[in-house]
């Protein structure tokens, strides 16, 4: 056996490149129900030479193959069952169908027993009582929301929504088609110009979401550039970890904002080689800064292109909401806002946002509607707009939906007083929790993660806070953020005065007390976690005193 | 060398799945430009072995291995010259960085030279004047839509509009954020109640589009099902060709609507393995129609399960606009309809609806807004709401949307007239056209695919249709048909009157002539050329005379 393994070891491209760790834990993960399998002996059953072994292997031992364990098992025969057709199909006679129902139930069952079943609030947003909603029922009383991305309000801007209820009037509901067969319309033409504008870019596409615009651009050039590496923040989002997996390009993550890191692997790839640097500027979960300008430096370095997702930031941070890019260079893009495209200001140059090849934005959080977007050099945006099929295969955006999100861009590359406002209440919100030893983890941004820690205290955390208080902060737990980092995610918006922030400082206070949850002080009693009850170095807002004229 | 061949086939997994016909096409398929990649060394530089090889065989003829040939072209350089940055990079002095811009502009040019390069028309649909369109300026002079799939008109539905501009004044541009964290709502749930209704499925689930719900669907089922299978229709969507493929799971292609094949293939599978038949009901670019009852029989003798994409079919096919599954048993569902909870008639039992495991639709077709569904067994739902990352992490569709869909959905389910109306316009046009040599292929459905056969006429033909008659029919070329298989895919809708109808097979008839284009009687001459010319048998209209009372 020892022989064995070390002659698979030299020969098995995925023994020699996986490190005995990962090993260890896919083997170990195995979920606890009868017949399942580990992770090892999925990923084993696709491989040519090791299924064909585990079947020999199996029917020595008189049982299935392990990659049809579960099969085997009496609580997957329902579905036969219930059908009650005869299982004599010649030469299975002991075999019967897959057990479909049983497996959905087996998956669940999982997600429930280690507390990441998710359980949905309905909560029903007041354009007209922002950041007011109803809960399911219209009358059932109002709640106070404290976490939503619609950072700005601008869901209920009164220039966003004439411009929406316009468009709907004159244009209808919807595209009625892809970009290419009848779903191209001034409204994409507009949208995608003013994005190209905001970014100082030469273009920009829109899709669907900013899932879909990362998983399509990251697929298509990961797996077209020859021979191509993509280098991966290891904390970002899931739909850049989707669309390096789906480029099958191969991957290389550094350790979260570390540059060094990032240096080290980029060194030991030839020049030559294509290499994608993917990251983020806000970390939505933790509410860290990416290092873009020493990011922009080692691609030059090293011959990458960076590929920055400005979801959280765009509408957020720059003297025009371009993002954290351009808040880099506040003072050299300050006053060179343009909204129309008669009247071009001069273009300032060499800027870090310049440097960035590719930045992807959202149209669904701080601008308020929906969709997604890239922005970089003309050919870039034509290579994937050519090339990704999910670009290439979907229905457009509604035409009402692309002007409303087109004025909200302009809206605010022209207006900074709303951002300005949200890191007023961000600074004060940080500031009153701090005081009451409330556990929020140290950031430059406008995200407020409060610590908990524990998946099922997380939850009551938070039901606690809608039923007793009338505040809906929803508990973030596992797979969205690491086991034992659970937390509520507070998003203040310049909506939340005062009154709902000291409402919400006295609840948690209260909630804090009731279920027994750690503050500061016991976090830094046990040396500090993710920053709690630790130094704050280098978390210092990115908005200056300055910048918000204090 | 011959015995390294042999060797090679015994010992890689990849050459041993691979049959010749398919090698020599990876390896002959070399772009046309220089220190281009054939697929196969793309492949080949993914394998460790391989590209361990390919690098030591580089390094004795003197040159950069394969895998990285493209930046070793001058052409490639562009970058780093403008960058003007020094190459002395310890150990790569020989080296350098790869020409992104250079890669993009190539792979345009590829497109453009096999004229499948797009050139989107800027197109407005006007709500108050359908079918009619602007071009890019309002002044500019109108159009009729002869190309959209807005099949119904639906999109200026009053009663849908009216519900959007409600919702929006009440609850604002955008949902706001995730299902999870703050994007789930009452809108949310009504639609999706809806169309768990509509399919008489347990549960529904909504996306950002069908496309997301094909690829996040079979992704997650064909990763998750432990050895899944996916047998995959080959004429399917690019949306479930990309959701099998990121599934990572075994593929079998069978011919397109060929159950022999099926049972074929079916045959050759273990009775116990999960499986997965994915097919459509309406072929949206051929107008063929998915054998839905002859398929399930199959997977009941299987132990498969059916995943049917009703994108093109939904709105228009059954009493209730449920599609094709619903249209086979149109008696059984006729007087059964109902549009609200209160008061549920008889659910019809054991209907070839019933049978389909898994039904995905389109709100932005003949709903006319935007959006996509899956819906089945309320655990499945469930399992894909819990698993799916297309779904989890990404933002809900905005209230007004959702609304709005679900208006349109409820009035489909109590009105057949827009459906009954669109078959009507449809008979008439295909019979006029095919009484003029226009070369329609023949299918079952609504979908009109006139036959031109040559990428570049086809263009012509579109931009001669849209510039001298003033009707907008976008030419269908490669990758969305096979090459010489190009044509214009003409879609009437109820408001596609007698008027309309006259002045497009004028129009066809006078740029058959103009250009030259082949005819019925031409392609008859050579044999005939997808149903063109050709025995229809097969191809009756699935609406037959009494459905439509005629």
């Amino acid at each position: 056996m020892e022989t064995a393994s070390r002659v698979s070891l030299q020969i098995c491209p995925f023994l020699r490149r996986t490190s005995p760790t990962v090993l260890r834990s896919l083997s170990t993960r195995t979920p606890a129900r009868p017949g399942s399998l580990s992770k090892l002996q999925t990923i084993a059953s696709r491989c040519p030479v090791m299924d064909q072994a585990l079947t020999v292997q199996s029917a020595r031992v008189g049982r299935q193959k392990p990659g049809t364990l579960r099969a085997a098992s009496p609580i997957y025969h329902s579905r036969a069952a219930h059908s009650g057709r005869s299982h004599s199909h010649a030469g299975f006679e002991e075999q019967r169908p897959f057990d479909y129902e049983g497996f959905y139930r087996d998956e669940l069952d999982m997600k429930k027993k280690d507390k990441s079943y998710r359980y949905f609030n309905n909560i029903n947003r007041l354009a007209q009582d922002f950041p007011r909603a109803h809960m399911a029922a219209p009358d059932e009383g109002k709640v106070t929301v404290w976490c939503s991305n619609d950072y700005l309000g601008m869901s209920r801007n009164p220039q966003v929504l004439q411009k929406m209820h316009q468009t709907l009037e004159t244009y209808g509901a919807g595209a009625g088609g892809t970009r290419n067969i009848s779903g191209h319309n001034q409204h994409a033409v507009g949208l995608e110009d003013t994005l190209a504008r905001l970014h100082r870019k030469e273009a920009a596409l829109v899709f669907s979401s900013c899932y879909v615009a990362n998983d399509a651009t990251l697929a298509t050039l990961g797996s077209r550039l020859p021979g191509c590496v993509i280098l991966s923040d290891s904390s970002n989002h899931a739909s850049m970890i989707q669309g390096i997996r789906h480029s099958g390009a191969r991957k290389m993550i550094f350790k979260h904002n570390d540059v060094a890191d990032l240096e080290e692997k980029l060194a030991s790839l030839p020049l030559h080689v294509p290499k994608i640097i993917a990251f983020e500027s806000v970390y939505s979960m933790c509410g860290s800064i990416g290092p873009i300008e020493k990011i922009c430096d080692l691609a030059d370095k090293y011959g990458a292109i960076t590929f920055l997702d400005e979801v959280h930031a765009v509408g957020m941070y720059g003297p025009r909401g371009a993002g954290v890019a351009e808040h880099l260079d506040y003072e050299v893009h300050t006053g060179t806002a343009t909204t129309t495209t008669d009247t071009p200001a001069p273009q300032p140059q060499k800027t870090i946002m310049d440097r960035v090849d590719i930045i992807t934005g959202t149209l669904g959080k701080a601008y308020g509607c929906v969709g997604g977007y890239i922005a970089g050099s003309a050919q870039m945006v034509d290579a994937i707009r050519s090339l990704a099929p999910g670009f290439i295969f979907t229905t457009s955006l509604p035409p009402a939906v692309m002007a409303g999100a087109q004025a909200s861009v302009e809206y605010q590359m022209a207006h900074s007083e709303d951002r300005q406002l949200q890191q007023l209440h961000t600074r004060s919100t940080k500031a009153a929790l701090q005081a009451k030893g409330i556990p929020v983890i140290p950031n430059p941004s406008h995200i407020i993660p409060v610590l908990v820690g524990n998946a099922e205290v997380a939850k009551q955390a938070s039901d606690m806070l809608l039923e007793d208080w009338g505040i809906y902060v929803q508990a973030i737990n596992y797979p969205t953020v690491p086991v034992g980092e659970e937390r509520l995610r507070i998003t203040p918006t310049p909506g939340h005065v005062k009154e709902y922030r000291e409402h919400l400082v006295t609840a948690l206070d209260s909630v804090w007390t009731t279920l027994g949850i750690r503050r500061t002080g016991d976090w830094a009693a046990q040396g500090g976690f993710l920053g709690v009850g630790q130094d704050h170095e280098g978390n210092e807002s990115l908005w200056t005193d300055s910048q918000l004229g204090l």
